[in-house]
């Protein structure tokens, strides 16, 4: 059918013990059940049911032949066999090796075409390397493991956009990680993906400033003389459509002129605005892979796993936005 | 009358050649006209006047005798001499001196008594700083002129108010100035304020940490363990309602909780934010002073001086709540 994808998203619950698992049955229960394969452990999904008092109707597939048939009812989940039963909130570093064996699994599978995308939930960054496995995020794994060496983050609420120069670094590391070449090769990732993966046809790309204002014309600092408008004027050389440094205060408000996608130098300088903007239906995009990868945009919350109370909106969106991403949607 | 305040608020129109004047003309034609009385140069008023083709109405008084009667249809203006007229767009670094001198009459007659509160206009700090008067900007004078060693800078649009441990550094500047001594001055101060000026009897302070996810549980950082957590136990141990540090992303969500103000480490953590909430509508307010100061939140705008483009909107909420917080609306 035309702008159905050939092929299923796959889902991963993510951590077994956190909300995961019970964003995975809000799934189920979707519209989204028959164009997605969750990578689960179907014990864990059914013990999280049985603990809501709800239902699970899974059929368990396998690859790369039997990937079932949509549309029979059942949720089609891709079993990884955890080491040992799930304690709901707290996680168990036992469990590590076979999450991340099926983070393998599920990008493989995107990689050979079985998958359209990749939706990711929530692990627990500390239970990982408190397995002895080196695991700074999802984001750097998946990027390791089909070698692309420049992922960009996004971050999409609604018609809002909010990419990353760096990621998850100690505020005073940042600015010596603010380089020109790191520069050009983010707003060049923006500038390619947002025409191949969002058919943006000239992506126009705002580029925030270091310091407050801007640096204020270098009294509040020097790296948007120095290196943040030499970047952009190479860029446009290019023929990119970008603009800036501009003070990050303003980049969201009508002054600062539309904008497709709002580039910020770190962290906190802009996903509080997309959070606030967005909460609850905001979702996370990988940018420079070969592969369509989002993510919700929440942790896994183990404080609420098991109650309930977990709110699937930021998954769905997830979904959502990798089947339009994946071109099928 | 109850709810009047007895004296009037002092309006400073800033910059003659930005946007400064117009915003004044346009406070002239408001309900507000009767409850201000403005510092500027009567003919700087009165050539914009005639740029934009508008009546101005205007009657100069003087201090401290003849403030004026309110009421008889005029705009009550304590005269500024400018030593040279202003070209519109074009900043004089010749009127520096008269436009400082205005700064500390205005402040001086808050300190008497004459008026209720200070609004200002925008200034253009380079302007100052070329006529040889360092100038870092309208807080750190007025604190200065009134010996208040620790202003803190509070942003309000609508309901959201947001504090700054830091204001305008640059960034690699930020994690040395954050100590537990600032911290603990900043949130005194926010306590005390939000209770005496804006009638908050237990004011819920929320508290950023430095870093990303307010530095992971010490995988991103340490200045949350070292610094903020510390700083924020002690003000606990005094009584003062607050909570942190938090990630700035989810500060301003459902998920952080209801707090009366959210106090960001450092400028760009918590201003975008704040003016994508309320742009056209902010407003800069001082705290830790003995008199009442608000300001717009936008800059001289010499772009568009004279174009009758400005948007009051900012002046006309500067002037609302600095009338709240003298008591008198």
């Amino acid at each position: 059918m035309s702008g159905i994808p050939d092929s299923p998203l796959i889902v991963t619950a993510g951590e077994p013990a956190g909300i995961g698992p019970e964003l995975i049955l809000a799934l189920a229960d979707s519209p989204w059940r028959d164009r997605v394969i969750v990578l689960a452990d179907p014990a864990n999904l059914r013990d999280r049911a049985a603990r809501l008092g709800r239902q699970a109707s899974l059929r368990e597939v396998s690859l790369p032949g039997d990937l079932g048939n949509p549309g029979d009812g059942a949720l089609r989940v891709l079993p990884q066999s955890l080491a040992r039963p799930t304690v709901c909130g707290t996680p168990d570093p036992a469990n590590a090796d076979a999450l991340i064996a099926g983070l393998r699994r599920a990008v493989d599978g995107c990689r050979r075409g079985l998958f359209s995308g990749l939706v990711t939930g929530p692990l627990q960054k500390s239970t990982i390397n408190d397995a002895g496995i080196p695991f700074s995020g999802h984001t750097e794994l998946i990027a390791e493991l089909l070698g692309s060496p420049h992922p960009v983050m996004l971050l999409v609420a609604g018609e809002l956009r909010v990419a990353l120069a760096t990621t998850h670094l100690p505020l005073k590391d940042v600015p010596r990680r603010i380089t020109a070449e790191r520069l050009g090769t983010v707003m060049r990732v923006l500038h390619d993906d947002l025409r191949k993966r969002f058919r943006i046809a000239q992506p126009r790309i705002l580029v925030c400033g270091l310091n407050p204002h801007a640096g204020e014309s270098g009294h509040l600092g020097s790296e948007e003389r120095e290196v943040i408008a030499p970047a952009i004027a190479a860029m446009q050389a290019a023929g990119i459509d970008v603009r800036g440094p501009v003070p990050a205060d303003t980049a969201f408000t009508q002054a600062a002129g539309p904008a497709d996608v709002v580039l910020g130098m770190y962290h906190d300088q802009v996903l509080p605005v997309l959070k606030y903007a967005g909460f609850g239906k905001a979702v996370n995009v990988t940018l420079g892979l070969p592969i369509v990868r989002t993510s919700v945009d929440h942790g896994t919350a183990l404080d609420i796993a098991g109650t309930g109370r977990a709110d699937p909106g930021s998954l769905f969106a997830a979904v959502e936005l990798a089947a339009q991403l994946a071109g099928g949607a």
